[in-house]
């Protein structure tokens, strides 16, 4: 998810289409080789949120769609015409003018509003497995007749296995189970008998990742798995402080406290049910239950339960497990037989977005070792290898979401978002090719790698000044040196953009907590970086980010560069899948039990590392 | 459970003593061998509702206890002189004087109040395992401390095992988990944390057994399983209809109807707990759950589920699966955090009394054939051959519980419990040895099986009148043969109390159902009477049969009198045991899976025998 500082709204969809199958989600789609365009398959397959104003005419240039893997089509004249080279270089297609060669991975990107962002989700093909829906529609008329030689209860024939369990049950529903109309349908949830719907009607659940800047809501169709919408907001939460302790400093002041923060997520998350049941025409006795994904401290708030302990050492949160209660119970109103599930945690700094991400990335599968790196201002990781999940989380900062840099901002339109930097100059781009406004997390991490294979930043950090280079970019401003990345008054900027000597001391910081982190997981696992198979950044910088300048920077180590895939937000990927797929559920629940967490406050080598990496590693 | 046509509440405890251990329903305690008198050992163990007005000094003869498997001490003075000699015979023995010799197996039986009767449960020693609770008090000052080596959430702490699930969890119990005070506790109830209470109160389950004529509510501790009190009144549905297929009428009537009959039920079972909570001083929040038993159509019109497909063929229940819900939605008030728990039934006519039942006997463990019969107003039975059990109900008729019998009644006070016909005359006993008042089921067993083998009843039931014999009892009332039990204006009984041709008519129609039902079985099981290891005699009032008697009336096999143990009220006890134990819940789900419910209306084989176990088989 890429962070934005305007309450912004924005659709989102993955799509990883193969050669022969296409998943959607869950949903595998036979599909022919090579006849139709990506844009084809999209629309076939009934993917909303996707925009092809010109109707596939290959003229205005806006189904654009990221190739993640595998082989197109060459690139047509309209393509050319249409996309920079840039994008092109990255992989960014008309979905309209291309189609597949190979088995493909794609992203799409989607926009809703004016001041709507880009962003992505692509899943690791890998992760996709079948899973049994956890909610079955059962129409009446489908059910087998009684007889004298079948006298299965109704119940029993509603439910149709044989499992010997208590089921929870409503004795107000039990009461209705003799007098069903044939065009009726029950629910079974999780092979409880759940509710009585008109067999014609949607089922649906609400799958939620609580950042702690942005909040998203999936609508997931639990027949299908499908994503049908999607609804995102600033965390509401973010008036009573902008990060995770500034945040517990609030909730811990008071009971009342905490619970002005229960009611103001609840509300926002409500708003966003409302809000796409309300797009969809769904009524509210569609909608199953809601799953929620998220770091520790924002499942804590959502519960109301304290977060003082999350704060101090030895961080101690209230619950890591995966919890469900009623919906009334969690302050939300109108939904009464809804539940609400929260997915696991690990620790107080390894929350359910962490195992929610392991398991779209599906890490804990990978016959070889892999890792999740998860940037926010935290940078959470975790490295598998063989049956083990080790995982820890670094206090990076908030360098790279746009905080505590000079010209910083979040990932909004008019944020630089890629630096490129020659002898002769710079080049950069824009959110929505919009005027500059500031430069976000991933055009901080290009710029800082160009200056260091300029040699305009030595191995210190220390960026030279214009007395000590003739490069066009390098200026002086109140006396110090600073990158020129926009002049004010050009190309409709208004104010000069820039990356100053403390901007980059920022990101070192952060970027060697990241890297310390990385090899101190290796470390614990008696791994080097050549045992390492793939790298999956997530998190709402990680999809936007170049892998190559994360690299060059030592964010992440240079070896593990062809091998480092984006996925975005791989905890709203896994809250969706959980809300569908009963796999899905279990594998997470299984994550959260295999993790260990690795405390890295006292850890001697991470101490050691953190200082190591604090240099950058010049190219030899 | 004895039936009684009086609103009556009684004790009853169940103490199976063994030499070296002593199992109270699961507790397992070490005793030296012969030092102690049984009732030192009752006492020491804190065996309520057992009554030694004395104190143990052997002269009130209260103290009784039937010993049901292994030998003892010879009957001491007063003893002989305390107890009848009949009682001597049936293993009667007063538990102040008398010592254990080797494992031996003991009914108490216990009463409260001036109207009360006579009840005992005794269990199959071989059903009785180990079981984990289910519920779990975990002291707060006993929660392991949180360090930077040990991270754990403190809900971590508290159920303190590793197990991938989702939790159910209240968040305002979640929110008081960070402020626990030192003397808390916490219940984990099936894995959930459950509630928090004060570390020294007590916590307690509810089993409940309702009978059609009966409803039995026990008091479970459950840290220990120990039976702390029972609670015993005839069930308030009574005035809407005696049996269950005119209360079935009645419920089919209307929602109206149904609501009715569940509020007086749901209601006097919440008067029973609020009685026994108030006598042992528990408060509510002592209370974890409800386990209820009972025979399918009371668990529906429990749940206010419609019963009318229960009352024709194809006969369908709406339910037959082990169901739970929150107390208050199943009417109960003042309960909102106590969970109600209803037993697997198999079919509409065999309920959660027979799976219970079957739990507590252990036929399904036992290596050899077993069976467990029933007999109330139907007979119901299972029969267990190697990993089968198989089931069926037969309609017996009211006559064993002393309807439509001339001079019958239910087992009160004043009941021909026993009755002795000799060449000479007839004796008999009465419940607590009050003048007759008439005659109940073990009573009308005992006096045709007196007359069978006196020859006063010919094998096709026929009753010879005082022109055939010259027995004593035999005489003339309205110028058909009668049976005189015994005489008005004599040893206080005010009118005759007799035996009519009609009566025994009555009974061979029972028995005959009940005996070809048992036959029917064994044919579909392929067995034949000599493969039953086993036979155990349930119900109200299988307790109180004496099994020679039934063997030669031919309610069951005259072959299985040696192999026939009565064991009161299995289904009460499997109740108790469901409510406190983890293995025993599961067990009784297992075996509700594994039933295999056989129809008898249009079984050729059943009709066959049916008929022919109307006669009686005279003795060779």
């Amino acid at each position: 998810m890429n962070l934005k500082y305007g309450d912004t709204v924005f659709r989102m969809k993955t799509i990883t289409y193969y050669k022969d199958t296409t998943f959607l989600t869950q949903r595998q789609i036979n599909s022919s080789t090579g006849s139709s365009t990506l844009l084809d398959l999209i629309n076939e397959h009934g993917i909303t949120g996707f925009d092809a104003p010109c109707g596939g005419n290959g003229t205005c240039g806006k189904c654009r769609v990221r190739i993640i893997d595998g082989t197109v089509t060459e690139p047509a004249e309209n393509e050319l015409a249409l996309l920079t080279e840039r994008e092109l270089a990255a992989g960014i297609r008309l979905a309209c003018s291309c189609r597949p060669l190979s088995d493909i991975t794609i992203d799409t990107f989607a926009s809703r509003g004016d001041s709507a962002v880009i962003s992505s989700t692509s899943v690791s093909v890998a992760a996709t497995t079948p899973a049994t829906p956890r909610c079955i529609k059962v129409a009446v008329d489908s059910l087998p007749e009684a007889s004298i030689l079948d006298q299965r209860s109704i119940f029993s024939r509603i439910i149709s296995h044989d499992d010997h369990r208590m089921y929870h049950m409503d004795p107000h529903l039990l009461r209705q189970l003799d007098t069903l109309d044939p065009e009726d349908a029950l629910v079974i949830r999780d092979q409880d008998i759940y509710r009585r719907i008109p067999a014609g009607e949607r089922i649906c659940g609400i799958a939620v990742d609580i950042g702690t800047t942005t909040l998203v809501l999936y609508l997931v169709d639990l027949e299908d798995g499908r994503t049908l919408d999607v609804y995102s907001a600033l965390n509401a939460q973010k008036s009573f402080g902008a990060d995770v302790i500034s945040r517990i400093a609030y909730a811990t002041e008071s009971q009342e406290h905490r619970d002005r923060l229960q009611q103001v997520i609840a509300q926002q998350i409500q708003k966003g049910i409302e809000q796409l049941l309300g797009t969809h025409h769904l009524k509210s006795s569609s909608l199953m239950h809601i799953t929620i994904a998220g770091n520790t401290t924002m499942l804590h708030l959502l519960t109301g339960a304290e977060t003082a302990g999350i704060a101090a050492s030895p961080f101690i949160p209230v619950f890591t497990e995966a919890l469900s209660c009623e919906a009334s119970r969690m302050g939300f109103t109108g939904l009464d037989a809804v539940t609400v599930e929260l997915l696991p945690s690990v620790a107080a700094y390894v929350g359910a977005d962490i195992t929610a991400g392991i398991h779209t990335c599906a890490i804990h599968r990978s016959p070889q070792p892999s890792i999740l790196l998860d940037i926010g201002t935290n940078g959470e990781m975790a490295l598998s290898v063989d049956s083990r999940i080790l995982c820890c989380s670094t206090a990076a900062g908030p360098a790279f979401e746009g905080a505590n840099i000079a010209c910083g901002t979040g990932g909004i339109h008019g944020a630089i978002d890629s630096v490129n930097i020659t002898p002769e100059g710079l080049t950069y781009t824009t959110i929505a090719d919009e005027p500059a406004i500031g430069i976000c997390g991933s055009g901080i991490i290009d710029a800082l790698a160009g200056l260091l294979e300029q040699g305009l930043v030595d191995y210190t950090g220390r960026l030279l000044g214009p007395d000590e280079s003739d490069h066009p970019a390098i200026r002086e401003q109140d006396g110090n040196p600073v990158l020129l990345l926009a002049a004010g008054g050009q190309h409709g900027v208004q104010d000069d953009i820039y990356l100053t000597q403390k901007d980059i001391r920022e990101v070192q910081l952060a970027k060697s907590a990241i890297a310390a982190g990385l090899l101190t997981l290796m470390g614990d696992a008696l791994l080097t970086i050549d045992d390492i198979s793939q790298l999956y950044l997530a998190g709402g910088f990680g999809s936007f980010i170049h892998p190559q300048s994360a690299g060059i920077i030592g964010l992440i180590p240079r070896k593990l560069i062809d091998r480092t895939i984006a996925v975005g937000n791989s905890s709203g990927e896994g809250a969706v899948r959980c809300c569908f797929g009963s796999e899905h559920l279990q594998d997470t629940l299984h994550i959260a039990e295999r993790c260990e967490y690795i405390e890295l406050s006292g850890h001697k080598q991470f101490q050691d590392l953190y200082i190591q990496e604090m240099m950058f590693e010049l190219e030899e």
